[in-house]
């Protein structure tokens, strides 16, 4: 107790402002959850006092017992990672397994009498596809273990990891299925297509990729591939299961008008952005 | 007590297979976070001896009491959500709004000794630019009222809303922010760019869409926006703030080899998927 009678209770630490008027807390410590929830409700009324507009609260997955006073307190989910990476080094394969230092849960709260403006999730999924030709017409196909398309020969496909260029993606996927080393500097974006609640609710973009080969003989490399090989480009273009699906054959008009010289699609340019981070613009020639 | 003296724990109601040999649970109904605990320790028991590997826990955010038992009992975050939409009808505007009946945590355990295989997290916001050009060369530009690019003439930009096609994201940003109304058939995407880490770790796809305006009149609509007007396209590519930018000078430079019908684009074809859902590839002519 104060001198004044009145408990006094100690406000959240480890609080940042962010950009857009708001603050962000990020909890590190453990905290007792009754504790947590007073200096919560305390530093709500103060930052309410400043007029701070968006809460954003980052908990750990150490800090699980925090949800339930958080979200009573009126706080709502934003984002759940499995894994937060560093900011210094992207290393998008951290994502893929859990890790408790760093996985967490973000929480956020809008404090004013006016709409929220607070951004959206990130809210697609990007795949791509590699379209890989060899001088003699013939294209590097694989098929798959499982799944709906097993049966099918079909272009190397595979998710973008979290930090990942779509020039890299493609390269590293048709490696990883097939064992094909394809050149760097010829990537050239064909196509690509987007479609909405393909995982959970989220949508996916699928860039279609050529890619120029630098070595030919073929070393399935991953268990979910059962097989690949190079195959003439038109006995792909006719298997049924692609002539049925308007987006296969989309996709395999595309690859054979450009295997004919008929189209170019984009090339991506290196560029340097404001604050001097490398970035790619893909964009015809 | 059942008769063999073995306390019976009940095991979790409301739980589908997936497609990979694992399970969701969507949890619905309020639970003892003690109960929720032992009937979750008793189910991983039974779908162990099944054979299952994914475990996916679905909690609405009125059971965030729940999250620090699941915790305990090794699951991760997979991902979170501030509003679940309807599957049958995709509304992109809902997800900015927190809705207590839908938003959520996803929560995953994996069971087998072996590297886990659950899909990553979406890792992409996608963004859209609306190259609007007049009959006279003159570009639609906007000047924001905050940010890093206040004070700068640019193109109209905005997010891709959860569920929304790119060329639709492309004429509402434009239409939100200069009342200027274009094209359904005449969208092009001229150009794209990938970032990365723009936005908690999220990377960023940004596509640059030509628009043919179909009226001409600026009505500013949004607080967002402080000023727009039409520009000649080279006084729009000269400024200082453009220049000095690899990335915006390269999309000015895209911009003005459009205007010259120096290069095309790629154009939208709308397919059908196999599951039938519609969808849109973007591919050259």
């Amino acid at each position: 107790m104060s001198s004044s009678g009145v408990e006094q209770v100690p406000l959240l630490k480890d609080v940042e402002k962010d950009r857009y008027d708001g603050v962000i807390v990020k909890m590190k410590e453990p905290m007792d959850p009754e504790a947590f929830r007073a200096s919560l409700r305390a530093s709500i009324s103060q930052w309410r006092l400043e007029g701070k507009k968006g809460v954003w609260i980052k908990l750990p997955i150490g800090l699980s017992n925090l949800v339930h006073p958080a979200v009573e307190e009126g706080f709502w989910y934003h984002h759940a990672e499995p894994a937060a990476k560093p900011d210094a080094e992207p290393d998008a394969k951290l994502d893929a397994e859990p890790d408790a230092k760093t996985a967490y849960l973000m929480l956020v709260y809008w404090i004013p009498n006016t709409p929220s403006t607070l951004p959206a999730n990130a809210s697609h999924r990007v795949g791509v596809g590699g379209f890989v030709m060899n001088s003699k017409r013939e294209v590097l196909v694989v098929k798959e273990t499982s799944g709906k398309l097993k049966g099918m020969w079909k272009l190397p496909t595979g998710v973008v990891d979290e930090g990942e260029d779509v020039l890299t993606a493609a390269r590293r996927e048709v490696l990883e299925e097939t064992g094909i080393e394809t050149e760097t500097d010829s990537v050239e974006v064909l196509a690509f297509r987007q479609s909405h609640k393909s995982f959970f609710t989220k949508s996916d973009l699928l860039f279609v990729c050529l890619l120029v080969p630098t070595s030919f003989e073929i070393k399935k490399q991953i268990a979910e591939i059962e097989a690949a090989q190079w195959m003439p480009i038109d006995a792909y273009a006719d298997q049924a299961s692609v002539k049925k699906n308007q987006q296969f054959s989309a996709i395999a008009e595309i690859c054979i008008k450009r295997s004919k010289q008929q189209i170019t699609g984009f090339t991506p340019k290196a560029a340097t952005t404001g604050s001097g981070k490398k970035t790619y613009i893909y964009c015809p020639k």
